[in-house]
């Protein structure tokens, strides 16, 4: 076992790392492949995809554990559908987020959303079966659609979210999803939200042809500018909504949920059950800790918000006043920001160029579903201060220049 | 969603809940619905499956997580294999098991033993696969079998562990396996050991037909009495080693982890990725820091033994003396104990009975796989005194009595 020669160790966990999901193509290998290299010392990285880690409420985590651990009966065993305090939580918060009043029972604790990405996958597709995902679209839940050889739509994507008037066209000539995934605000890796007018008629759309949205919002707590957007169940039952705290509290407590339809959640409690049998007990309960202080969990996600718009402000103005050539839409929230280069340089050929002069970014080929996006990249200014993005967009602007000559 | 009127929860973890991954078996069905009166006031449950709750390093966690946590690194995102320094304890720690030297690359780190198991089940078996059971067998295992369409052959069970004759026999006919899973110390259900001569061979024919052993050992530290058995590791390269720190620390943490050769870690490590992308980073540290203070994590699994030992004697005394009718092995370890009522009543029609005297177990038919074991029940140890275990038995004598009128 020992003496195999190849590194065999993933990347921390990161866009590389999510990269691998999507192996089976080539640019994304390759891709993968020279993202390595953003790890290199003194290489400003704007192709991660993790929160800020000083940002994280790591003081009142850690005054808080010790009276959590000292609970025996929170070290033991716990229930498959989580904790019921949590999912108390969970079902009064969402139920004030508009919809439907939900109870403890439909709520769904899982190991991060990506489980329950994996989860839904398990329990609702079959091989052929039809998903619509945007072009491009985040890579963890492509990679969970694929392992069930399903047949993946893929919807563009423009400044007012996925376009759901194509998605009706798809329709009317036949296209028979059993579900649509859609990460409404702050689209990874886009940074685009849905309009309105697009989420009433994927409402509209999901209640006339019966297929289940996914309705996955890691970023919308991260909003910056404008209103958020109002939860699809406030417009259809048919939808099944993904919630986390990694990007508000801590990824490495692995805490998310679900909250759906019974059919749904039960399904997925059962599958649950044989996948890992229950969410750590002690950081469900960390979790709800932080987020049950109502009063300081909302101060928390309101200090978050200045410091990831100041970074988005100021990746922003390094693009419009180094690269004035790049397209982009200032996102309202999140952590991306998706830049086309128009006519401009492959950006699978810029990268090495890019790292040579030390600036890391994902090109757009790596979120690709079906469209190319060999013009995109894709920028993520969540992790460095407004000086090192600067840095990094001055960095950019060299290769793409040396790239054109 | 509201207002559904059927309880969709499930029993706390336990035998209880884990039935219900095989509840298309009407049987286990019923058996379910009746162990939901293990919890009523009063009952003492012999059909639990948790680990004593009083016995977890409680202490211990709570002083050490207030100082794990203030670290940023330890809430972020983590690596899909598992942290470095945990994969090179458990790498240290397998090498000095015998068997080969492991590297940090070898080690893959899991929510818990059942999500080992399933991944295992998701990268290697296919529809119509053969995997060798042992029958009676642990209902988790089952499961994470099931779902893959695979076809169960189960081989009985004796004194020495699962009868490995008897499936060298089916493999001279033509068995072709894929898999065999492998409890090999304290069986959970029927408590016994793999006898070193079926050890032994099971290596050889692994060998010889090119299976893969699922060797799964969660009680293994938990030995009262005897001589540990070695890993099928040191006798051959086609195994997979899982271990879990539930039975030894505390469950709620969800850390197991597993061991095996590069083809099959590094897929599972794939899956992994897709499933959840990693384990709490903050309960691997935890789970690190008990077990690498090698003295104090020595003296612990010491300190624990002796009180499992006093209750298992405690259980088979009151057998003994009150059911002297009932055949069982005296457990060396681990937590529960097989009970055969020869031609005595069937446990199926005895748990009612029991449960109106106050006591409650689980029917050997909840565990058999092909073969009846509706003579046969399983009893639990771990977490009720000495006292109540007697006065359990004699209430089951009662029933017994009852039932046979």
């Amino acid at each position: 076992m020992a003496g195999s020669t190849a590194p065999r160790t993933s990347q921390p966990l990161d866009t590389e790392a999510m990269l691998s999901v999507s192996s089976r193509h080539a640019k994304s290998s390759a891709i993968r492949d020279l993202l390595v290299h953003a790890k290199r010392p003194g290489v400003i990285s704007l192709a991660g995809g993790l929160p800020a880690a000083d940002l994280f409420p790591t003081e009142r985590l850690a005054g808080m554990t010790t009276s959590i651990v000292s609970d025996p009966r929170v070290l033991q065993y716990g229930l498959t559908e989580g904790e019921v305090d949590l999912r108390e939580w969970v079902a009064a918060h969402h139920s004030q987020l508009g919809g439907p009043s939900y109870a403890v029972d439909d709520v769904q604790i899982v190991s991060g959303s990506q489980q329950g990405l994996d989860l839904i996958s398990r329990v609702l597709l079959d091989p052929g079966d039809v998903v619509v995902v945007a072009d491009p679209e985040y890579l963890g839940a492509i990679g969970a659609f694929r392992q069930r050889q399903v047949d993946l739509v893929s919807i563009p994507v423009d400044a007012y979210g996925i376009d759901v008037p194509v998605l009706e066209d798809r329709l009317s000539k036949g296209l028979r999803p059993k579900c649509v995934y859609l990460i409404p605000e702050f689209h990874n890796p886009t940074g685009t939200s849905i309009s309105i007018d697009r989420l009433t008629m994927l409402a509209r759309l999901s209640d006339e042809y019966g297929f289940l949205v996914i309705e996955d919002n890691p970023y919308g707590q991260l909003r910056f500018d404008g209103d958020p957007v109002p939860s699809l169940a406030s417009l259809t039952a048919n939808v099944v909504q993904c919630r986390t705290i990694s990007k508000t509290i801590a990824p490495g407590l692995r805490v998310a949920w679900m909250v759906g339809p019974a059919w749904l959640i039960d399904a997925v409690r059962i599958a649950k059950q044989s996948a890992d049998l229950h969410t750590s007990t002690v950081t469900q309960r960390m979790a709800l800790s932080i987020m049950s202080d109502d009063e300081w969990y909302a101060a928390h996600i309101a200090g978050l918000v200045p410091h990831y718009r100041e970074r988005r402000d100021a990746l922003s103005e390094a693009l419009s006043q180094m690269l004035p050539e790049a397209r982009f839409n200032r996102p309202s929230g999140g952590m991306f920001l998706w830049v086309e280069l128009g006519d401009g340089p492959d950006t699978n050929k810029l990268l090495p160029l890019a790292l040579d002069e030390g600036v890391a970014f994902v090109p757009g080929a790596a979120f690709a579903v079906s469209r190319a996006a060999d013009q995109a990249m894709r920028l993520s200014y969540s992790t460095a201060t407004p000086e090192t993005l600067t840095e990094g967009v001055a960095r950019l602007s060299i290769a793409i220049r040396k790239s054109v000559r």
